[in-house]
Order: structure tokens, then C-alpha cells, then sequence
């Protein structure tokens, strides 16, 4: 059976919502921009990909019933909309590239009627759901080239089918590389706070078959000691134009450890991920999020005293140097990342 | 107010039960060995020299309603109490060496009558809590030198009173610097996936009054890039004579990130922690834990699928060379390691 992340069916948006996995997959109905910008918030859709697919979905959902005139104002409804959205989660950039995405096509059609603007507006959302899905499977292809039967491979949080709109960015590789005949057998780590890889990325893995083992964050170092670890493979809510990648909050950690055991280091990600407006990782907007998510557990137990103060960004950000290549759906890009990212993007 | 880890009151051991911090400061009675056992094995008391108070006071415990008419017999009874209550946990070496320290009493007063053999045996279950007592302080007076005023201090695990009879290994150091002048900023990695330090560490710093932060595990590398960390402590479970250290799972880690990052990282623990009978990590044994540890948080929300494989071991293995010094109760001792501990500790 195969799942969708997140679709427009019967004039809503469908998503699953993530937040309940693995206990239930429970699809949720998003009638309007506010449930979006909370389920965003929560993470009931969350994955870069998947986010640029939520964008352009929710620009739509947020204009189609508009009664706008002319085009000045429709344009300004669509802008209140795309801002609003944008407001909801700032490290990840595919959220605003899909936002851009839409205004620019609602621009370039300025002298249709608003109802065929609005077409146009469904069809790009359907198209930016359509090349995601193209474009996993591209990064499948290229990067599972690197990739030897009998591989070992760390992962951290979701990067999967739950990650985007299909597939899968790191865990696509993954996938590919099962598909064309390699055994790999994964080490996924959990992921504090949110877990996403208790929680999605071995139940994803479980699902196809795939031979998964779970492990606290904490315990990477001591497996790569062991040997126990021959590849790490992450994905990427935004790259600099110098390479540096923020990722999940953790994966800095893993390519340090990966360094210094000789391992090598991976990142998977489409295109749309990369931000070639910034020149390094220290401009990338590095989103705090709510102390209770380590301090409760899924708000439910508390587990360190009232009042404790605490610091939880959700991203950090790799540097360059510590990347053995980036895996995009155009090709592996390898240092000098400066150069190499230019050259493939133009 | 003070608090007492683990004590003789009463004609029972007495302990603060650590599973139910930072929520409720609830003490156990505990009346036979086997519950001795359980509240060892669950980390009802824990911490490497907490247990080697707990061996004195089991050992005892074990034997003072014994029957035995002659010496054989009871050094047969108090043998196979010994050898039940190291059955517990492997790693933390400090367990065995109480346990031998109490067989060792046993037999240099063989002569005495049973009574008397006791008698000796509770007041070397007493020595054995009073000198850990003396050596944490010793630890912190050594180890404060280490530090600066306006340090910020990144540790894991438990390391304070809680994980000792009082004051502290790592936290000692802590505590000692802070006694003596020197303001800290502390950062408590919360330690998956028993969270020791969310649970236990921000609360023993809390009621101190100290400035602590707590983060996940996974949170280490992004502090230490924004340079918000000038030195990391850990204790030590079991330490090779070769300097290897056996300590928290999430230690190894936490020394690799240190050393790329150009951050001291030091090791703090009572010489009974040394175990110069192996020479290096490699023959440290590995307690295995249950995966329950990580796939239900407190045994209450399932976070990962049924049936997912698990790595969960509860400790890892600091190589010397990524140690910038051990903080002992006999001096603060640096590499080379292989001629310094043998030095310090003849």
C-alpha cells in the first residue's frame, strides 16, 4: 500500500499527520491556511521537500475562494497568504521557494482573468508535488552509486517517503540502492526531540522490509569505533552556496564523528534545497523551538524541573569541509563546493 | 537541606530512589539483597561511586543475619552474597572493588569470631561512604584549578551528589570552583535515553542555585561551534590503565567534538575507579540494556514500531588520546597516561 504525504483530494488538502505516527496513520483534511500554518508548526507535515509541496498547495488553498476584482488586489491576497505561511517555520527554504514559486507564476499570468490565475496556481502546486517526485527518484539514482552491497549506513531524522512527496531524498538513496540489488543495513539515530527517527524513519524502513536498528543519538560515536559504520547519509532544509548544509539538529555532530573515524559523509537533496543568495552557513536562520519539547516528553511527562532553562534549536549547520559530497537530483556535487555548486545549478 | 544518596539508617540501606526525580524526592528501605539487586539494576541508585558505597552496604546487609558457626561457612555465605550483587551491572568498576574490599576485611579477620567479623565489616561499609566522601572533595579541590571564572562547562550524565555519597566527581569540580568563587554557566546534556542529566543533574544544580542549560545530546556540536563551550566533564565508570575511559554512553562523543573544536576535555573520578588489570578500553565490558530504554519513553508512550531492532549500550569508551587529563582524588593526572596512572596511583 503505498502512502501520501501530502495531496490535494476532494478540494482539500490531505496530509498525513506525522505527529501521530507510528502509533496511527491518521490523514488529516486542511481546509484552510491556518490549520496548515499550525500543522506546519507542529510537524505534522514537516521535511523540507515536503514543505515546498505544502507551500504551494497552501498558496493555493489560500487564494482560491478569493473574490478579488483585478489583479492588484488578488496579488496582494495572494502575498498576505505567502507571507503568512512563510512566517510558520524559517530554516528550511523550500517553503519559501515553493511561496515564490507561486507568486511568480500568479505575475507572469497578470493579464489572464483571476479564474485562470487561479488554474495556473493549481497546476504549478501540482507540478511542484510532480518534480518533487521526479526529483527524489533522480537523487535516488545518482547517489546510490555510492553506495556497496553490504553497506552500513547511519541516518538521522526523516528523509523519506514522510519527508517529502514521495521516496525520499537521503532515504531514497537508501531506497535505490535496495531496489538495484544492494543489502544496506541501517542504523537509524532517533532524533531529539521529536524523534523523527524513532518515530518515522524505522517505521518508513520497517514497511518496505529493510533491515533498520534504532539508536539514541548519543551512541553513533561508539558504533563507528566499532567499524560498525561504513557510510552516513543526512538530508538538508538549506544549502549555502558554499556547501554548508543545516540539517536536523544532530547532524553536524555525526559529520565531526564521521571525520575523525574516516567515514564518509553524505548529503542528499534536491535543487530547490540550495540558497545560492547566501554565502555561508552563519546566514542561515537557525529556528528555537519550545523548551517543553525536551523538557516533556511529547508533553506528557515531565522528565527536568520547572522552570529549567534550555536551549533547542531544531537545525545546525555542517560545515562544507566535513561533506564528502552532496547528492542532488542533478548529480553529486563534491568539494570545491563553491565552484561545483555554481557550475550544477546554473 | 541536605541530601543523603545512600546510607546505613535504621538497620536498612536507605536511598533517595533516582527514577523518580526530578519529581518526587521519595527514599527506599531496603531490607534484602534482592531488592538491593533490582534498585541497582533499574538505576534506582547508580553512578560508579554511589555503587561502590552500595557494595559496602550490601555486602553487609547480606551477611549480618547470617547463621554461619564457623569461618568457612560464612566466608561461603558473604561469597555468594558478593557474587550476586557484582551480578547486577558490569561496567562501573567501583561495584567489584567495594565487594572485593569487603571479602578482603572478611578474610584478614578470619581469626575473630563471627560476631566480630561483622562488626568489621559494617565499619568498612562505613569507611568505604566516608572516604568517598573525603575523595570527592579532594577531586574538586584539584579539579577547580582546571577552571576559569565565566567558563562555560558542558557535561553529561549524572556526575554530582546523586551519583556519589555527596558532592560529586564531575559535579564536585563544579561545585568546588563555584564554592571558591569562580561563576559557571553549566550545559547538562539530558543523557538518552535514562535522561540522568535532565532528570538528576539540572535538579541537583538547580537546588544549588547554579546556571545551568539543559540540552540534548545531539545539541553538543552546535554549541561548541558558536563557541558557547570552554570546557567539558565527565565522570568515569571504569578507567584502563592505559587512561581508556568507560563512562555514559554519549562520552566518546562528546571528547571527539572537544578535541575538533579545540575544547579541553577532562575526566573526573576516585582512584577506585582505575582498574589497572586491563590496559586498554577494548577489555571493558559493555552492559547491554534493555531497548524498551529507547523505544518507550518510561516504559509508558511507545515511540518506534513494534518489533524495531535496538542498540542501546548504556556505555562507551573515551580513548586517552582525546583527554586532556584525569581529575583524581590523588592529583590531577595528564598523558602520558600508561606511566602517569601508574605513577599516581602506586
Amino acid at each position: 500500500m503505498s502512502i501520501r504525504t501530502i495531496e490535494w483530494k476532494n478540494n482539500y488538502i490531505r496530509m498525513i499527520d506525522q505527529t501521530k505516527l507510528p502509533q496511527k496513520l491518521v490523514y488529516l483534511n486542511i481546509k484552510d491556511i491556518e490549520s496548515l500554518w499550525q500543522a506546519i508548526k507542529l510537524l505534522k507535515v514537516r521535511g523540507a521537500p515536503a514543505l515546498g509541496g505544502a507551500a504551494g498547495l497552501g498558496a493555493y488553498l489560500g487564494i482560491r475562494n478569493s473574490r478579488a476584482v483585478n489583479y492588484l488586489q488578488f496579488e496582494k491576497e495572494l502575498g498576505r497568504v505567502c507571507d503568512y505561511l512563510a512566517s510558520s517555520r524559517p530554516t528550511a527554504i523550500n517553503l519559501f521557494w515553493g511561496l515564490e514559486r507561486m507568486m511568480r507564476v500568479s505575475q507572469a499570468n497578470k493579464n489572464k482573468s483571476i479564474l485562470e490565475i487561479k488554474k495556473m496556481l493549481f497546476k504549478e502546486a501540482q507540478m511542484i508535488i510532480e518534480e518533487d517526485r521526479a526529483s527524489c527518484r533522480q537523487i535516488g539514482n545518482f547517489g546510490e552509486k555510492l553506495f556497496c552491497d553490504n553497506d552500513s549506513v547511519l541516518t538521522i531524522c526523516n528523509t523519506g517517503i514522510l519527508a517529502t512527496i514521495d521516496y525520499g531524498t537521503a532515504l531514497g538513496v537508501i531506497y535505490r540502492a535496495q531496489e538495484v540489488g544492494k543489502r544496506l543495513k541501517i542504523y537509524a539515530c532517533e532524533t531529539r526531540p521529536l524523534l523523527q527517527g524513532a518515530r518515522l524513519t524505522t517505521w518508513e524502513l520497517k514497511r518496505k522490509n529493510m533491515d533498520v536498528t534504532l539508536i539514541c543519538d548519543s551512541m553513533a560515536a561508539s558504533l563507528m569505533q566499532q567499524g560498525k559504520i561504513k557510510k552516513v547519509i543526512a538530508g538538508a532544509d538549506r544549502i549555502a552556496a558554499n556547501g554548508d548544509t543545516a540539517n536536523k539538529i544532530g547532524t553536524s555532530s555525526l559529520a565531526i564523528l564521521a571525520k575523525y573515524h574516516k567515514i564518509p559523509f553524505y548529503i542528499a537533496a534536491p535543487v530547490s534545497t540550495f540558497d545560492l543568495n547566501i554565502k555561508s552557513g552563519k546566514e542561515i536562520p537557525i529556528e528555537q523551538r519550545n523548551p517543553a519539547e525536551i523538557t516533556e516528553l511529547f508533553f506528557k511527562n515531565r522528565v527536568a524541573p520547572r522552570g529549567i532553562k534550555v536551549f533547542n534549536p531544531a537545525f545546525d549547520v555542517t560545515p562544507n569541509a566535513l561533506i564528502s559530497a552532496i547528492i542532488t537530483d542533478k548529480g553529486v556535487i563534491r568539494p570545491p563546493y563553491l565552484k561545483n555548486i555554481c557550475s550544477y545549478l546554473k
